[in-house]
């Protein structure tokens, strides 16, 4: 593991990392941001999934998250969307290939070789970030937005103890059923929608248990992908059905941009903060 | 005056906009900020000026302003940092040319005829921005960044009655005398030293009244330029001296970049509205 960049920022250090992935056969970079409470114990954390396009980057420079996270000490790690590289099979699409891994293990070809995001993220990530990071393993939840929306549920359903909590800003829940999805599970997953449905929190949501958090989500009603990717309402009733609480919230005016996460950021990661400070 | 793009935001509307300048004789590209107050009255806003290589778009997306801004009730601009344009002159060094107008009208040629950000600021921007939007003209502040530090600077004390107070993070406060300075100054206004002073704040402060707000100047000690381009020390003695309050923060281990930004804007917006919210 190598460090590119550190930063001092609001009290705490903003890093950017590099490693070579087992998971994905290839280099890849994450940012981590440690709050000061880190020098002195393992602190909770937060891994923050983003959406098609983005990088690590994305989140790192426009959320402004990283106050909150400093006062409420929490550190929070964004990875990138997808494997990196020339050796790295790509689409001409903006939702399939590079920047669109959809945090799934691709099972077809040429995908399978790197597109493996879902044992990147929580297997790789979450043994590798505790060994060396001071952070305490046994309390972290999950986050993310759009395609990194659908990656942090369905990956808190699959990954049982895994992750605290879940939130998602504007999340693809309904991956199997909406264009988005339907392009790249069948790229990276094959014809059998039965395979599709392991990956679809609408489908996961039903082996939720009873004393799982409640899950927090906020759509803005200004986002243009609104009705035909995101439909967030689908996911709700598939929660009230299966004992899930959530609360979703939604937001006159605002849209799929970074300036609707960075409004509603804090209240993310208070949500999260209230259910992991119980087990610091 | 065309719309590009609009993103609500904490509340209130953050907007990018193009326009024809006549300052620079040619398209421009600026970001505002309306807080929700902006819907029922003209509020004050703040003028923030970038650094080199920036346009409007690194304080947009990676200052974390919007949030205080919004609490606040105050609108910010964030214009780009010097004319754009297959028709514009540019220069190899980042600190010179494109991404380098420091603020000031050029008379040397080829670089007259578009480099001159001093009237498009203190002048176009001045009377533009209050005639198109919700904001108070009377009660503006102005605040920047490295090169942005020394425009708002040097642009507070050319234009009396212009701002009613000023802040910067990490500026160049005596550009005649650091590299960065010297080799825009000869390049924009010739060899003649006595020019060069005219838009120095060491030089400028000595016209400094004893009615001024205190100026509000924060500095990383982790800063790569500190000590050959930026050296905030010169400017407090200069102010000591010319009886102009000054108010110079260091802060151990922030660096030149955005994360230091982010962390203290809250503090630059809070001294602002005190000054402003006395004329609203």
């Amino acid at each position: 593991m190598k460090i590119k960049q550190t930063h001092k920022c609001h009290g705490g250090d903003l890093q950017i990392w590099e490693h070579g992935s087992t998971a994905l056969n290839c280099p890849m970079t994450f940012s981590i941001f440690l709050p000061e409470a880190s020098k002195t114990e393992n602190v909770p954390f937060i891994t923050f999934l983003s959406g098609l396009t983005c990088t690590h980057d994305n989140f790192t420079t426009k959320a402004g998250a990283y106050k909150y996270a400093s006062d409420l000490g929490i550190a929070i790690i964004a990875p990138d969307t997808s494997p990196r590289g020339d050796d790295v099979p790509d689409d001409e699409a903006f939702y399939f290939g590079k920047g669109a891994g959809f945090y799934i293990n691709a099972t077809q070809k040429p995908w399978s070789k790197h597109y493996r995001m879902e044992s990147y993220i929580a297997d790789e990530l979450y043994h590798l970030l505790p060994k060396n990071f001071p952070l305490n393993k046994d309390n972290q939840s999950i986050c993310g937005h759009s395609m990194g929306g659908h990656g942090a549920l369905t990956l808190y359903f699959k990954y049982r103890g895994h992750y605290k909590s879940v939130s998602a800003f504007a999340p693809i829940v309904n991956p199997s059923d909406v264009p988005w999805g339907q392009k790249a599970f069948k790229g990276y997953l094959g014809n059998n929608i039965n395979a599709w449905k392991q990956h679809d929190a609408c489908e996961l949501v039903h082996s939720a248990k009873s004393t799982n958090a409640e899950i927090l989500i906020d759509q803005g009603l200004g986002d243009d992908f609104l009705g035909e990717q995101l439909r967030p309402e689908i996911f709700k009733r598939c929660c009230e059905a299966a004992g899930q609480k959530i609360n979703l919230r939604v937001h006159e005016g605002y849209d799929h941009s970074y300036y609707f996460i960075s409004t509603f950021i804090e209240d993310h990661l208070i949500h999260h903060a209230n259910i992991l400070s119980g087990n610091r």
